[in-house]
């Protein structure tokens, strides 16, 4: 997530950097090539009324990007929400809150929420060394290819071991078992957006319609002088490619970028909300953003 | 579902080339006819404003599209986290989770998503030769109309087994039943977006009005020679038409075309966590794409 | 519902054919007008920036009438999930499936989709004919004014019977009444769509506002003869007088015309997929569709 | 709720003629002052232009405003739906449903809506003379001061006697005690409309935006003579006005206007339902619309 | 939240004095600079289509950020929902309404909203003065890092109490949980809100656009004469910045400003509403607004 702070300016250019220079390029041809030829001139109302066709259609875009963007901060939002929760319904619903079963199985939500985020990431997931999971369950877990699945299936066993032990009565086993379907279908709402890409051709289009609105405005202000017409295009164009290269970033928030979902400042977050429910001493810190960008 | 991989241009371009010929004919009928008739000379300022408009309807078409692709998507997302709850609350709940009936269930979900997806792409299901189903099941499904309504059937008839035979408790069938209920409302809502096709008068006045945009344009350009003014109106025509045909490509997911929702590869994810949950060795590879789409 | 079938022409017309006829009669008596006043000529601009706030405007206006028609088959959606459901719940919690109870029901479910289709329709139910209900029940319903609540008033007595009869626990009883209540929402859902207009003066100022951009046009376009502007303001009132009707017909689906949810037809789906349930033999077929439309 | 009949043309003038009055004496200023003041002419595309700008911020506002007078509507037709359900559920689970006690809860539901509609639109509620309560019932509410939550606090008591006297079993009173918890939700949603108004900078800075392009517009049209000029404005600004006098309107749904949710016909319906599911036989008759809308 | 009253002229302009100023010198700049190079001059065509290119992806912005402002005064909703229903539930299931237990639980939820409010705002939350909280639970809060998550962990552990002391059954403990668990969401989603910030790069790029266009719009107006174009061009300008503002203003609303979510307000409303349902007499005035806003 980008914070509230000051952004690197070869950050934002770096993105759109090779447009703009493509940019300058063909207006450049345009203005020499215009001298030669007078029947290039089009109309500016030609140019103009395709910059506002893009700008409309560019906005759409990023509404749906932004919604995609947001409906994973949502998602992220439920699982705090649920992990609380459950601690809270594991807590007081069992006959004996200190037990260690309790405590195994909230630790392994705070493991759960740090091996998602891994996990929608694309990074390896090193469960041999996951501290807050015990030594039988880390060597289980080596051979499981989905690990989150494979813990909310540890989560489900247990929860049936404290039902069968008469910790949790019939309506508080299928009541925690709620909260797991919906943590269950958090992860899967997640797994959706990183797995769906924004339909390619709608994007290429876009990005062609950017291009031959540019083209055009440069045909249609081919009577200006070559020193005005260049900067002039590549101001105008500057929004545009940046919105574009927004939208682009926003979309798929879950890549490894500073535009991600923070989701590791998010399960510390969780990491914390369940340690003080478990009247831990030793809270850690939040965590520390990276520059600009929170992880 | 399109990857992000290299897409054809020629199935890009084979999507409007008819379109395109009409404007080319057209353009140059204009051209050679307005030699003749100067009168028919309008103000360029209508071509343009009528671009907006259409720009205007066509982004607000393709975002109803586009949710439609989306809600679509979501569905089959909601399939893939109801039937890892299924399997789930079937294992975890039932107190012989080893028992032949539990697997059958696990397999028979497995059955059910691949039946869906072929039942909304109109294939024809084959239920005789269906490695997930057990050889009953196979025979007593060949008269069924409706098959992924019939395996929802049985499924529910399992579930009563299991709670007649005193394996479920009267909360766990009901919690089940409530998965099952989520399982039968999707495959519902999938079945609402096959069978409703969008407002056919909608879509036919935009494609009227691009023609109409794009006439009004081309008289609107007659000023300009006919070398520059037939390129350029192809040009502009380009991401309308391109913009009208991907709208229509996304508004209907379920058509056995590359724009589909990836319901094959989803239900061979939903394959592969199943068999992971009941721990089983050998769990097949992910679907693997078709060129630049996955099926 | 309109189907993928060729439209006829006259339909589509029939629906804009005065609104054309005006447009004709001011753009003659105003091409004649401004030979005689040289000063009624106003700039093109005016005409076209009106243009595209209209085209704004009726955009917002189609979007919100869509969302009433997709709200309107989504409540039909959840009617056909709702009622498979129903029959499922029935048919596998109650320990004695084959009764006439549970069949009478799932009858009178089909006649429930019927008759809310025709109420809604504001068509007249004749229940003293209704082939799905038993005798005593078509009688006593003869006197109910609202005759799908009725219809629910008696399938809740009905529910309440099997608990009573031990036929149901209280787990399962609860669980279907809570399938009542989402059909009895369904119902509620459809009503108020039905009769909740949509803001009238909305409408009227759309409409007012076509006319006041097609005068200013017919002014501004004064300079073209009057052979040419006539039929170009028709041309471009076209779309604009098209898609307010077709604004105007979706926003109300529930009246007796094409545009409408196709709810016979999604009554015959449930019909046949609830004796498909029950096992029957003769199923009857899909309803066939009227032309070019569905009812 | 304005219905679909004629509406008096003094209702709609009404509203913008002071801002219609504004317009004719600055576009009658401005006409005179453009004689001696050459300089003041500006492009007339400038004022085009911010008359899209506004056609679109108005166009978002309308839709903001549209969602919230919708949204309204939404929850009274849940509360239709929660109190037939109300009255389904009381009626069908109790072991004895001819008992004063269902019967007088049944009435007060009645109350609770007219009381709900009464209370949203300021109006004092005189539960003394309240036909639906009983004289101990309205003796007590009369020191209360918010009378709906009273009216659900007494709800939820008799909900408990009927629990305790075992009427209801556990199940069936956490099932109706989920059906208050949904009226109380409604009643909470419709406050939240009432109590909060629209961002009033927003509404100011749109009604500032309408009168800076109408004076732009009249600068740029000073070509124009005044007696074309003058008129063409007065019609340009009429739908702006207009839209956002009904942006305006709907935006507030419990003001006593004619524009409100009809709350008072809507409370009607519940009680004709309520009535005939408690098989009365004098049902009083709908609402009579109040000329061109309904209460 | 900004009230229906007067708005002092001074707070709205304060909010954009800056941007104009800027806008007067570079206008003054242009003017003069124009008078030297003849050739700067470009067609008043492309500021106006930026001006509608900005205009609309302003409104998108604006649009998305009275989405984030309107779903904070949703949450806040929910809260007064579920505080009133977590009442009547307690006073209504419990066997003995009169003990202590429920009172203390009842002061603790008045106490929750108010500390929720400060938590979002970031105060300081003084435990040891809470009027609503006991000495001992004062205490024990005074090392706990987010009270409002203490709070419900206390509810929650008073709730078990109950179930364990036999006031309430099975059912209704889980019934209560509920409501407790969906208070806990409205946390965590009003935590959402406040933690994620709008994308910033998203926010100035369209600072950037807004520039960009009133530059370019400097540059096509140079034909008026400067004392025209320098007010013109702040006029322009007014509702842009404006928009952008409020925009700015509402997407953040729990930041202890006029444009907040009125929190405070709204749990003195729960507080009163507690009060009312617990019988007591003396209920506290509704909160007075601060001149045009209500905190």
């Amino acid at each position: 997530m980008i914070l509230e702070r000051k952004i690197p300016i070869g950050y934002i250019l770096g993105k759109i950097k090779i447009d703009l220079l493509v940019v300058v390029v063909f207006s450049t041809a345009t203005s020499l090539l215009s001298s030669y030829l007078q029947d290039l001139n089009i109309p500016v109302t030609i140019g103009a009324f395709l910059g506002t066709a893009i700008a409309l259609i560019l906005s759409f875009k990023l509404s749906q990007s932004y919604d995609r963007w947001w409906e994973a901060r949502k998602i992220w939002g439920a699982i705090v929400n649920d992990s609380r929760t459950f601690v809270l319904q594991l807590k007081h619903f069992s006959k004996n809150p200190e037990s260690a079963l309790i405590s195994r199985m909230a630790y392994r939500q705070m493991s759960w929420c740090y091996a998602l985020g891994a996990n929608l990431r694309g990074l390896k997931i090193n469960t041999e060394e996951d501290p807050f999971l015990e030594e039988l369950e880390r060597q289980l877990l080596k051979d499981r290819i989905h690990i989150p699945l494979a813990l909310l299936d540890n989560h489900s066993a247990d929860l049936n071991t404290l039902h069968r032990e008469d910790q949790l009565n019939d309506f508080q086993q299928v009541q925690i078992d709620s909260t797991l379907l919906r943590l269950c279908a958090s992860m899967g709402k997640a797994e959706r957006i990183k797995n769906t890409s924004f339909p390619k051709t709608y994007r290429l289009t876009l990005h062609l319609f950017i291009y031959i609105f540019l083209v055009m405005l440069s045909f249609s202000l081919t009577e200006l002088t070559g020193f005005i017409e260049i900067p002039l295009l590549v101001f105008i164009s500057v929004p545009f490619f940046l919105l574009e290269k927004i939208a682009l970033n926003i979309q798929d928030p879950f890549e490894n970028r500073p535009t991600d979902t923070a989701m590791t400042s998010i399960a510390r977050t969780i990491e914390r909300n369940i340690r003080e429910l478990l009247k831990e001493e030793d809270i850690p810190e939040p965590l520390k953003p990276e520059k600009f960008y929170m992880q």
